[in-house]
C-alpha cells in the first residue's frame, strides 16, 4: 500500500522505516524547517538508523496526503492544527492511523474524536498503540501492539497489512479504553520515574496496582471497558514506560525530582492536565494522576505526595 | 506481643528481625540441624544482617508454639508436615500468620485451608502477602503489604500491631484471590526470567497484561474476586517478581533458559504444577502457566513456547 507518515521524530521515522521494511511504498513527511527532517535529508539517518532510499522524504503536505493510508505521529496538542491543515486538501476515502498517545487539554477529547470531527466522513480513523521501544525494534526484538478502530474492515485491513515477525498486531475492541489507557500510561510513567528518583523503586509494584485501577475506573466512567486498562495499551505498555531506561516519561519524572535539567517536557506532562479535567467531569478519583499534577503544576513536593499515596493512607482498602 | 516465626530462611529471618525491630518479643524457630539456624546461632547473622540479641533463637518447637502469634515461613509443600507436628502441641486461641506463597500440589489446596484443617478451630489463621525485597527493607526502603483473614478482628489486630514506617499494611478482603494471586505471581516471575534469558525482555509488558488476565479468570472461577489479580498480592508484586534482580523465580527462569546451573528450584516450579491442576479442575485456560509447565516439566523449548504465546497466536483478541 501507499502509506504516508506525518511526523518525522523518533516514533514517526521508525514507523516509516518499519512499513518500508515490510514492503509498503512509504512517504515520510516533515515540515521543511523541522530539525528532524533537515537531518533526514542531509544524513539519511534519524540518529538511530539509516533511512533506506526506497523511503521518500516529503515536505509538501499536499503531496504527502495522496497516499491511501496516512499515519500521524506528532505531539498530541498539535493534532487539531494539523487536522485544520489537512482539511484544505479535502482527503477522502483514506485511512488515517494515529500512532500517538494523548488527550487534548483544551477539550478533553480523544485524538480520534479530533480528527473525525475535522475531516470528511468517508475517511476511516484508526489507532496504532501498545508497547515497544524503537531502539529494540531496530535490533530485531519483537513485540505485540494493537490496532483499534470503529470500522471493523479498516481494523482488519491494517492488522493484516502491518503485521510482521517484528510486530504482531492484535485487534482492539474498545476505542475509548485503548485511547485513554494509552494516553494515561505516560502519567504513570512519570510517577514511576519520580519513585525511581526518590529511591522508592520498590513501590512501583504498588504503583502498577493502583495506577491500573484508577485508569480502569476512568475508562469505565467514560463508557469504555474497565479491562482495557489491563490490556496491551496500558498495563501491557508498563514494561516500556514504568521500567525501561528508554522511557521518556519515566526519565522525565526521575530528572524532575532530582532537580536535573531536561530538554523536553514529556507527553505525560500534558496528559495529566487533561486527565485531571476528565476526572472532574466524570467524577472519578484519580489519586496518582492528582499527585503527579500537584507536583508538576502546583509545585508540591514529590516525596510527600507519593508517600501520602502509598504509605500514609488511612483507608482500609488498597484500591 | 509474643511472636514466634517458624522458618529461619531469608524471609523468615527478615520477619523476625522486623517484628523485633518494631517492639514485639520475638522467637525465631528453626530445626536444630537447619543450616540457616546453625549460621544464626554461630554468627548471629542471616548472611544479610545481624540478628539482635533481643531476638531469641529456638530449636524446640514445643517452646516455640507458646507465643500468641505464630508466623510461618517455610516451603509450601512442607506445610502439611509442619501442621502435623504442631498438632501434637495442641495450640489453642492463637493467631497463625502464613508468610509464604504457594499451593499444595497433591491436593490443590490453599495454604490457609491446610492449616485450618489441621488445628483447633479456636485458632485464627491469616496471611501476610505482597511485595518487598528483604535486601531493600534492610536498607530502610518502605513498601506496602497486605494482611488477609476470614476473621476481621484478627486482621485488624495484626494490621495495627505489625504496621510501621517500613511496612504499610493494607486490609485484604478476598482470601481466595489473595492466596492464589500471591502463589501464581511466582510462575509469572519464572516466565519473565525466561523472556529475559531469551533477550525478549520487551515482551514483559505483554506478559503482565496476559498474566494478570489468566490469574484473574482462575481466581473468579474459584470463587474469589477477579480484581485481586490486580491488587498488591499479584500485580502489586510484579516489580519485585517480574523485574527485580533479587527475584528468585525470575532468576531461576533466566538461568533455566540459558542452561546455567541453579542451586535451588524456585517456589514457582511447584506452584505451576498445582495451577495446572486447578486450571483443569475449574476449567480455566491458563496459557502462560501452561507454557511454563511445558518447558519445566515436559522439556519443551522455551523460545518456541513463549513465542507461540505472544507472537504467533491466531486469535483476534489479546486476552
Amino acid at each position: 500500500m501507499k502509506v504516508t507518515v506525518i511526523g518525522c521524530g523518533r516514533w514517526g521515522s521508525f514507523i516509516a522505516w518499519y512499513l518500508d521494511k515490510i514492503g509498503h511504498q512509504v512517504v515520510l513527511y516533515g515540515r521543511e524547517n523541522s530539525k528532524h527532517m533537515i537531518r533526514l535529508q542531509e544524513k539519511r539517518s534519524n540518529g538511530l538508523i539509516e533511512i533506506p532510499k526506497t523511503l521518500r522524504l516529503e515536505t509538501d503536505l499536499k503531496q504527502a496526503v495522496l497516499s491511501d493510508v496516512i499515519g500521524i505521529s506528532i505531539n498530541s496538542q498539535g493534532l487539531r492544527n494539523l487536522v485544520q491543515e489537512l482539511r484544505s486538501y479535502h482527503p477522502k476515502h483514506k485511512y488515517f492511523v494515529l500512532c500517538m498517545k494523548g488527550i487534548e487539554i483544551s477539550s478533553g477529547k480523544r485524538l480520534t474524536e479530533i480528527i473525525e470531527e475535522g475531516i470528511d466522513s468517508s475517511n476511516k480513523v484508526a489507532v496504532w498503540l501498545g508497547p515497544g521501544h524503537v531502539q529494540e525494534f531496530y535490533k530485531g526484538i519483537p513485540n505485540c501492539m494493537v490496532i483499534d478502530s470503529k470500522h471493523d474492515k479498516a481494523k482488519e485491513l491494517l492488522v493484516l497489512s502491518f503485521s510482521s515477525d517484528l510486530i504482531r498486531f492484535y485487534y482492539g475492541d474498545d476505542l475509548i479504553g485503548n485511547e485513554i489507557g494509552a494516553a494515561a500510561k505516560n502519567v504513570i510513567g512519570i510517577a514511576a520515574g519520580m519513585l525511581d528518583g526518590l529511591n522508592l523503586t520498590s513501590l512501583k509494584g504498588a504503583l502498577m496496582s493502583r495506577g491500573t485501577r484508577e485508569i480502569a475506573r476512568l475508562i469505565k466512567a467514560m463508557g469504555g471497558s474497565e479491562l482495557s486498562a489491563y490490556g496491551l495499551c496500558h498495563l501491557g505498555d508498563y514494561e516500556a514506560t514504568v521500567f525501561s531506561q528508554f522511557s521518556h516519561n519515566r526519565r522525565y519524572g526521575e530528572m524532575y525530582v532530582k532537580g536535573e535539567e531536561y530538554k523536553d517536557l514529556a507527553e505525560g506532562y500534558y496528559t495529566v492536565e487533561a486527565l485531571i479535567k476528565l476526572g472532574k467531569e466524570y467524577k472519578v478519583e484519580l489519586p496518582i494522576c492528582n499527585a503527579v499534577h500537584q507536583v508538576l503544576y502546583n509545585g508540591q513536593q514529590a516525596d510527600l505526595e507519593l508517600e501520602k499515596l502509598f504509605l500514609r493512607s488511612l483507608k482500609k482498602s488498597f484500591k
